[in-house]
């Protein structure tokens, strides 16, 4: 691509260093920034560096937070004797978003997986221990991909929290809802009749 | 979405305000930027800004410049006898890319529209008519869409610069290179019959 301004040509590499997006596509974005206002693009930028510059790790869980303590790990009407340990802060928003879980959160920030060399002293495992260990948490359920890595992160947490008297579960897992059988992959339908749940009448 | 930090879905708001972004772009973006150094996001917010601040209109050509005069208008190896009428900065950059024009350009900044209210007052029409005025300019070539919009256009501007001892020519219209004839919409083909070029030996 020809600018003929390195204006131009400084936001075109700008937005296409994001991940998934094109010299063509961060064109289109400029283009449209250069047609608004100028306080729309300070606006824009301002709040991007802000939330850079002002967002912390909460000491509890991981989870990315305005505060010291996440607004999660701060709500006392959650059930603080359950903790779900995810493996990314997307993951946590996902359970989030489902309404279904009233505990707190444990973020690892990865999983085990030699061939990226990350081991478990790479991932927050450690606090997680040292979370249970204090008490009051009496399940921790296991929100981990269903990979080889995810399944050894999962043996190792499990092998970890043995010593304590805690109940650790994993989510379930199946054939997804609305999906047609004909279409589940051989090993999710395999295990999902091993693992068959009695039917509540 | 729920997000856990206000600082996250500020981020979220302000890329997703964007054209063509969803809030799950959005957030991937933001995750992005957030497991990058600080520095990175100050650069990235900073450039826009920069970029929205200083960008001025060449008073030439009303291309997107850095200074008063664009880099094509200052560009004295440049054929000042051809102007290029184009619709937008879009246009003007996808035919510099091509590297066949060594002429200067005439940003329209729209075409006339009498659906969308847009007159030939709202273009840049008056500054072409005075730039081929000034003299020196021997032929404007016409690089607007073939839509009905654009041949109005084509008109207007042509009884415009009728007075002036201009050539006006109009970029050619046929099947496209490396395009097969069968799948070529009928208007398109029926065209490039009628208006067949003698072949070159």
């Amino acid at each position: 691509m020809n600018f003929s301004s390195a204006l131009i040509e400084k936001g075109v590499d700008a937005f296409s260093s994001l991940p998934g997006i094109g010299r063509k596509t961060a064109l289109r974005l400029v283009l449209h920034l250069l047609k608004q206002d100028t306080n729309v693009t300070e606006q824009f930028g301002e709040a991007l560096i802000k939330m850079r510059r002002d967002i912390k790790e909460c000491e509890e869980c991981h989870n990315l937070s305005d505060d010291k303590i996440c607004r999660i790990c701060a709500d006392q009407r959650r059930d603080r004797s359950l903790v779900c340990v995810v493996e990314n802060i997307r993951d946590l928003m996902a359970i989030e978003d489902t309404s279904q879980f009233r505990g707190l959160y444990h973020v690892l920030g990865g999983i085990i997986s030699p061939i990226e060399g990350i081991g478990p002293n790479d991932l927050n495992i450690e606090s997680l221990i040292s979370r249970c260990e204090k008490g009051g948490v009496k399940e921790v359920i296991m929100a981990i991909s269903p990979t080889i890595e995810g399944e050894t992160t999962l043996y190792y947490l499990a092998k970890k929290l043995q010593p304590l008297d805690i109940q650790i579960s994993s989510i379930a897992r199946g054939v997804a809802f609305g999906g047609d059988l004909e279409y589940a992959d051989e090993i999710t339908l395999g295990r999902s009749i091993v693992a068959r749940t009695p039917y509540e009448r």
